[in-house]
C-alpha cells in the first residue's frame, strides 16, 4: 500500500543503521537548561516527522559549508574531508532506508548533525560553527523548493502535451462552446482544449519567476545578525548553485515569501486544474455524452453495478481546496509576526510539502486523463443548434448597414418569434423574416453552416481553423515540448 | 521517534496479520469494467493511507448493519455470528496493529470486507447488502467526530482548570492591564487569567452544540435514494447511539456540515490560544519580565548559547494558520458541488483529522505551560504607573459635578502638563492641579493607590477583588471540573 | 439606482440638517495631544464611513446607559430627560436622512454625541460618564447582529418555504437522482427539492444557537477593567433585552467570536446556496433541459441575441466566494492579537456588515427563482434509464439468496454484456441472463418500472412517496411556516 | 467626510448631467425576453454600484474600439469622430461628478452606451459591433488593473524611501535583535531598518512580473470564440499599449489569473506591513519604550485621558485580515467554474478594488508613521545586556581550537552559573571562567563590547557597519528613488 502526501513518514526508514551512540550533549542547545523537556512538548516541538525529507538537502548544504569553513582555516583539509565523507555515508544510510531516528532527534539538522558525530567523532562539533539552525534552515527549504519547481514545471509540461496532442488530433472538429454554461457559438474542439493548455502556461510562468526569488541564500546570515567568522559567501552560493546571496541578514532568516509564492501558484494551478475537471466531468455526464473518461481512470459504485464514476476528475477538482487552505495556512501564520525568526515559522513545511506532494500526484493523473479520453466527436457536432448562430445573423445585418445594437435586438426578435412558433431559427417563413428586416432574407440560408461561422472568426486567438494553426504552433514554442519532458 | 499529527500513518500496523487471502472480486465495484485502473489512480484515489482512522467507527458500524440485516431476515442468526466474530477479529488484529492493507484495499471499508472475507468466507459478501459507501462513511465520520469532539471537551476544560488555579492562586495580586498594548488601568493578575478562561468556554458550548448535528445516523441513506430492503434505521441510530435520523437521503450523503462546523470551532480555538500565547510570548520577553516559561516548554539555540525561547507558546500560536487552513480548504471543496455524494468529499478526512490531531497535542502543552508557569508579581505590580489611574482622577471630577467629557479634557491637560514638567501625575504641584480645575486638589493624594483603583470595579465582570470572587466562583460552575477533567 | 451591499454609504444622508455647531474639545479624546492628526490618517482610522449603520443601535443604547446613570445618581432625572429628547431627535435626523457627519466624527459614537452636544448643550458631556467606545462599540455590535440574525432567519424560511411548496406542487414525479454527476438512481422530484430544504434548517439552527452567544451584554466593561462607578448591568441588560451579562471585562471588549460565527454561519449559507445554483444551472443547460429560469431572473448577452443565461444563479454561486473571503479576514485579524481591545477590531464591521447584505439580496432572489422555476417533469421522467435500476436487479438476487456482492459483481456483468451487444439492460435476452445467474430470469421484466424501485425506499429519509409525505410534514413542521414568514 | 475604500460609490456624481433620454431598447441584451426583470434581481444583477470606477478605462477602450472599427470600414470616418467626440463628452461628465446613472444601467458600458446615445444618437449603436461585454470588461479590467499597479509602485517605493532615510540618520547605533522575540545579539537599528525594505523589494519585483501578464490584451476574443468582422487586434494592442494578445478566445474571456495574482501581491504586502506594524507596537510600548509614534499617527482613548495608541499601526496589521480575505474571496470564486465566461466572474472586482484602495491609504500612513517616528537611541543601547554577547564568548573558544558543539555547551554553563550567582557573565569571577575552560579567561574582558560584536559581522548582509554601508548602497540602487517617487 502506497503512503503518499502528507502521510509519508519517516518511519520507512526504520529497519536498519547503526543506534545508541553516544551524543555528548543532550541537544544541540541544552547547556543552559537544567530540567528536562516535557515529553509532549518535545512532540509537539520535534518537526523529524516531516522535516526528515529535507535530508539530501540538508547534507547537500553541509557539504559547501564544510567547504567554506576550511577556505577560511576553521577546518584544517584533513577535518573537511573528514566531515565531507562522513556526510557521504549519512546520506547513504538516508537512501538506503537505514537511517533510524534517535530520541532526541527533534529535527532533521539535529539528526544528521547526531550520526554524523556517532560516525566521525568530535570533529563533528565543527561543522556549525557560526552557522544557526535559522539560516541553515532557510537554506535547505530553498534548495528544496527550488529543485521540486524544476519538478513541477515537466509535470504541467506534460499535461500541456497531452492536451495539445488530443488538440492536434481532432482536427477541425466542432463543438458547442458555452458561456454561462449555455449554448453560445460554434467553436473548434481543439480551441476549447487549448484554452486549458494556456493557464497551465502562465503558472510554468509564474513558477519560473518565483524560483528567481527562491534561489537566493542564505547561509551566512546566521542566527540574525550575520557571521562573524568571515564565511565567503559567494563561495557558499557558487557550490549550492544559487544566483544572489539575501542582502539582510534578519530578513534573511525570516522571509517565508519564497513558500507563500509557491503555495500561491499551487492554489493558482488547483483552480486550474479544477476548471478542466469541471468540464470533464460535465461533459462527461449522460446528458453531454461529449467524452467518456478511460476505465483507467474512474471507479465504481459499491451499491449500484452500472455506475462509472469519473473519480479522477473529482478528486482532481477537490483538491483545490487543500491547495488553496495550505495557502491560507501560512499566511494566517506568518501575519502579524515580529521581525527575523519565530518558531512560528517552522509551521511552513507541511503545507509546502503538501502543496507539492498534492501536484505531484495530480498532475500525472491529469496527463493520464486527457491522454486517454474518448471525444464523441459526432455527438459534439450534432449538439450544434440553430440558435448558436443567431449572432451571425446579427452580423449579416451589420454588413447590410443596421447598427449592431439595433440588429442584435432584431435578431432578439427572431429568437422570441422561433420560440413561439416552436421552429428552429432557420424554419422560420420569410414573412417572419421580412416582418423583422427586410435584409434578412437575402443571405439568411447560408447562414446555418457552423463551419462558415467558424471560419470568419481568425482573429488572432479565434477559432477559425486558420486561427488555430497558428495557435497551436505558438503553444507548441510557449511549451518547449522535448522528450524528456513528455517521458 | 513519536509519528504524530498528518504524519500519522497505517504503516505502523505492519509486521503481523496474515495476507494472500483471495477475494472474489478485483474491486468492490470492478464488475462492469474491462481495464485495470492506472497504478497512478490507484495511488491517487485511495484513501486508505488516511481513513484507516476510522477501522473502528466503520467496525462498529457494520456491527450494528449486521444486526439490522438480521432483524429484517437479510441475514440468519448464524450469519450474523459468524459476521460478529469475524468483525472482532478484525478489530483486534487492527488494535494489536497487526491488519496488513493489502494493495487493492483502496480505503478502510474495502479492506475490513476484504479482511472479513478472508477469515469468515462468502457470507461476508452479505454485510453491504443494502448499504453504500456513501452512507457508510457519512456514519463513520460521524462516529469518529463524535468521539473526538468529546476528547477535545475533556482537553479544553484542562486547560481551563490550569488557568483557573493560577488565577485562585495569585490572590489580589495586581498587574497593568493594557489596550493598545499601552498600559490601560491596573487590573488583578486573576482577571487577567480569567479573560483567558471565558473564550475556551465558548468553545466548549460551541462543540457541545455542534455535536447535537453530528449525532444524526446518516445509515440507510444507501448511495442516494434510500434503503430499499427494509432496514430499521431507529434500531441502527439505538445501536449506534445517534440521537436522531437524517431526514433526507439525498442530503444525508452530501451533508459534511458537521465537519465544517468541527473545524471552524477548531479554527477559532486556535484564534483563543493564539492570544493567550501572543500574551505570553510578550510578557515572558526581557522587556516585560512579568512571566517564566518553565525549562521544559522551553528549548535553546543552536547558534546562541544565552537563549531560551517560548517555543511551545510560538508553535501554538503559528498552528492558528493550519486550523484556519482546514477550514478553508473543505469549505472551498464544497463550494459549487452539485447534489449528493462527489468524490470531491473525500477531501474532508485529512483536514478533519489534522485539526483533531493539533489540537490533541497542542492542548495539553498549553494546559502544562500555564501551570508551571513562573509569575514576577513583583515586577507586576511595580509596572504601574501614575498615568493608569488618570481616568480614577476624571472620575473624582465628575463625582464633583464635572461633565466626564469636560472631566476627560482637563485631565489630559493635567497628562500634558506631566510630560512637559518631566513628572509622574501625582507629584504635580498643587498650582498646576488648581490652574486645571480647583476640584482637583481636594483628594488627589487619595488617587494614587491602585488598589482602591481596582476595588472600585466591581460591577459583575469587573476587576475588583470582590467581583473576582463572584467570577471565580462562575468559572468553577462552568467549567464543570471533576477529577477525571484535570488528570 | 440602488447602491447597496458595500457602497452603501453615508452620504446618502446628506441634503439638510444644521451643521456648524462647535463641539467643545477637538475630538473625544484630544486632551493630552499635541499637534493635529495626519490627515491621510484621520481618513484611515476614521470607522464612520461604514459604521453609520449602527446610528439606531448606538442611540439604542446611549438611551439605556443615560437610564442607568439616573438609576445610580450620576444624571438627575432633568438631566436624563434631555439627554433622551435629545438622543431621540438625532435618531430622526438620521432616519429622515438628515443627519450631516462632521469632520471630526471619525466614528458614529463620536458623531451622535457631537450632534446631541449641539442639541443639548454641555449636558451631552455627562453621557459618557464611565463608559469607554470600547464597551460601547461591542453593545452597538452586538444589538445590530442579533437583529440581523433574526431577519435572516426569515429570509432563510423564505427561500425553505418556497422550497417545500414546489416540493408539494410536483407530486409523485420522478427523476433521474446523481451521483458523481452520474445518472445512480430514480428519486422523487419532491425528495431532491427537500434534499435542498434540509440544509438550510441546519443552518437555522446555527444562527439560533449564535445568537444565544450574541446575546449578552458587555457594555459596563469600560475600557477593560470594568465600570468604577456602581452601573447597574443587569438594568441595563433588562432594558437592552440582553440574557446575559459579560462574565469578564477584559474579555468583553476583546471578544468577536460572536462576528466570527456569524460570518461562518453565512460561508455555511453560501456552500449551501453554491449548490443549489449548481443544480439549477446544470438542469438549466439545454443539455439538460430540466428546468427554465424565469426571464424575470435571467439576463441577456451583448453579443448574442439567442443567449438566456442564468445569472441570478451564477451570482448566488459566485458570491460563496466574498462570504468565505469575510471569514478569513475576521480570523486573520483576529489572530496573534494580544489580550483586550486592540484597533485591528474596527476591521471587524466591514466584513460583518457585507455578509448580512450579501445575504438579504441573495437569499429573496433565491426565493424568487425557486418559486418562479418552470418544471420540464416529462424531460426528467424520460431520462430514467434502464440503467439506473441494476441496483434493483441485484437487490433481486439477493431475496433470492445471492450474497450482494456477489450479485453487484453478476450485475456489474451484465452491464457490460449490455454495452458490448448495444442493448438496454432490459432488453438483454434470457440466454444472456440464464449465462449469468439463473435467478435472473425469474423477476426480471417486473424491475424496469421506476416507480415500483422508488416505492421500495420507504425507509425515513427514503425517496418513496409514503417516505415523502412523512418528510414533508417534517419540513412543514421544522420550518415553521407563517404567513409572515412568507410575504 | 471622506468616503473612502469600499464605500466610495458613484452617488458622489450625482448632481448634473441630462437624464430621462429614450434609449431604444430596454437593456442591450432584452431582445428576445418577455416579462421584466424582476427589482430585486435588477439590484444583485447590478454591478454599476462598484464598476463605475472603470469609467474612463471603459471610454479608453471604447474610443481604440471606434478606431478599430474605422479601420476595417465598419464605420464611416465621420461615424467615427460622432463616436470619438460623444465618447470624450461622455468622459467629462463622469471627470465633473456630472454623470447620472439611469434606472437600466446594469453596468458601466451600458451607461457609457447608453449616454453616448443620449448624446450622439444611432450611430451608438455601431459601436458593439463584434464586442462582448466579456471581451470588454476583460480589457477594462487589465486597463484599470495595470494603472492601480503603477500607482502601487510608487506608494511601495515611498514607504522604502522613509524607510532607508531613516536607516541612513541612525548611523551605527546598536539595539537589541530579537528572535523568538528574546534578545539575541546586538544589531545596527539601520540593519532593523533595512531588514524592513526588502521585502517590500520582492513586492515590487513581484508585481512588475505579475504586470506582463496584466498587460495582454483580451479585446476581439468576442463573447468566447474570437471577433467575426475582422478587427486588428494588434492595431487595438497599440493604441491601448498592450505588449501582447490573448491567445485563445475562450481563455481570454474567462481567465482572471491576473486578478488573483495582483490580490496575492496584496495579502504579502500585508502580511509584510503587519511585521513592520508589531515590531513598531512592541517597540513604542512602555516596556520597550525605543520609539515614540508621532501625535499625528496616533490617537487617545474615550475613556483614559493618559492614553496615546498607535491606532495607525494597528489598523495596518489588522488590515492584513481583508488582504487575505479578498484572494480567498476571488479564489473561491473561480474555483470550479467551467470553462469561458461564467456570471460569478463579476465578484472579481469588489476584491480587487478593495485591495487597491486599502494599499492606497494605508502605505501612505505607514510612510508617514515611519517619518516622523521618534527613535530613543539610547534607550536601545541600553537594553544591550551581557547576555547577548554570549556567541561571541563561545566563538572565541573556537578560535581557540574548541569545536563550536562544545563551546557552545560549555558557555551554556556560564549562563547558567551567572543565573545561580546573580551575576552578570562580564562579572563572573575568574574562578567560574576556568571551571568551565581554560581558554576562558585570556581575552574574556575584550568581549563585552557590543560594537566589536557587530563589527565582525561583516559578510554580505551582516550588521558591521561597513556591511551596512554596502547594503544601504544596494537599497539605494534597488529602490530607485527618484524624486517623483518621493514627493
Amino acid at each position: 500500500m502506497p503512503i503518499t502526501g502528507r502521510n509519508a513518514s519517516l518511519t520507512r526508514h526504520n529497519g536498519g543503521g547503526a543506534e545508541g551512540e553516544t551524543f555528548p550533549m543532550h541537544k544541540q542547545w541544552g547547556g543552559r537548561f537544567e530540567g528536562a523537556t516535557d515529553a509532549l512538548m518535545e512532540q509537539f516541538n520535534a518537526s523529524i516527522g516531516f522535516d526528515w525529507r529535507l535530508y539530501a538537502v540538508d547534507i547537500r548544504g553541509s557539504l559547501a559549508y564544510a567547504a567554506a569553513l576550511e577556505a577560511v582555516g576553521l577546518l584544517t583539509p584533513n577535518e573537511c574531508a573528514q566531515l565531507t565523507s562522513g556526510l557521504h555515508l549519512v546520506e547513504a544510510e538516508f537512501d538506503a532506508g537505514g537511517f533510524v531516528a534517535g530520541a532526541g532527534d527533534e529535527d532533521i539538522h539535529t539528526a544528521v548533525e547526531r550520526r554524523l558525530y556517532a560516525l566521525v567523532g568530535p570533529v563533528a562539533g565543527k561543522l556549525h560553527t557560526g552557522r544557526s539552525r535559522n539560516d541553515q534552515v532557510a537554506t535547505d527549504l530553498r534548495l528544496y523548493t527550488r529543485e521540486q519547481i524544476d519538478g513541477l514545471d515537466k509535470q504541467l509540461c506534460a499535461v500541456q502535451t497531452a492536451l495539445l496532442r488530443r488538440a492536434e488530433e481532432v482536427g477541425e472538429a466542432l463543438m458547442p462552446g458555452y458561456t454561462h454554461l449555455q449554448r453560445a457559438q460554434p467553436v473548434l474542439v481543439a480551441h476549447w482544449l487549448l484554452s486549458l493548455f494556456w493557464p497551465l502556461q502562465r503558472d510554468r510562468e509564474r513558477l519560473t519567476q518565483a524560483r528567481q526569488r527562491v534561489n537566493v541564500l542564505p547561509l551566512g546570515a546566521g542566527a540574525l545578525a550575520g557571521n562573524a567568522l568571515g564565511i565567503d559567501r559567494q563561495l557558499l552560493a557558487q557550490l549550492l548553485e544559487f544566483d544572489a546571496l539575501t542582502p539582510n541578514s534578519m530578513d534573511a532568516v525570516a522571509d517565508r515569501d519564497f513558500v507563500a509564492e509557491v503555495l500561491f501558484a499551487g492554489a493558482l494551478i488547483g483552480t486550474h486544474l479544477s476548471r478542466l475537471a469541471e468540464d470533464l466531468i460535465l461533459y462527461s455526464s449522460a446528458e453531454w455524452g461529449f467524452v467518456t473518461v478511460a476505465d483507467s481512470y474512474s471507479t465504481g459504485s459499491s451499491l449500484m453495478p452500472q455506475k462509472k464514476n469519473p473519480d479522477s476528475l473529482e478528486l482532481t477538482r477537490g483538491k483545490s481546496g487543500r491547495l488553496l487552505g495550505n495557502l491560507v495556512a501560512l499566511l494566517t501564520t506568518l501575519k502579524g509576526l515580529p521581525s527575523t525568526y519565530n518558531k512560528d515559522l517552522q509551521e511552513d513545511k507541511e503545507p509546502l510539502f503538501d502543496t507539492f506532494d498534492t501536484l505531484a500526484l495530480t498532475l500525472p493523473v491529469v496527463a493520464g486523463v486527457v491522454t486517454t479520453l474518448q471525444f464523441h466527436l459526432e455527438r459534439m457536432a450534432s449538439s450544434l443548434d440553430d440558435g448558436m448562430l443567431a449572432t451571425d445573423v446579427a452580423d449579416m445585418l451589420v454588413r447590410a448597414g443596421v447598427p449592431f445594437r439595433e440588429a442584435h435586438g432584431l435578431v432578439g426578435q427572431l429568437v422570441r418569434r422561433g420560440e413561439v412558433l416552436e421552429l428552429p431559427l432557420r424554419e422560420l417563413p420569410a414573412a417572419e423574416l421580412v416582418a423583422v428586416h427586410p435584409a434578412l432574407t437575402e443571405h439568411y440560408e447560408s447562414i446555418w453552416d457552423p463551419h462558415r461561422s467558424v471560419a470568419q472568426r481568425m482573429v488572432v486567438g479565434g477559432t477559425a481553423p486558420a486561427a488555430i494553426k497558428v495557435q497551436l504552433a505558438a503553444a507548441h514554442a510557449a511549451c518547449g515540448i522535448t522528450d524528456d519532458h513528455v517521458d
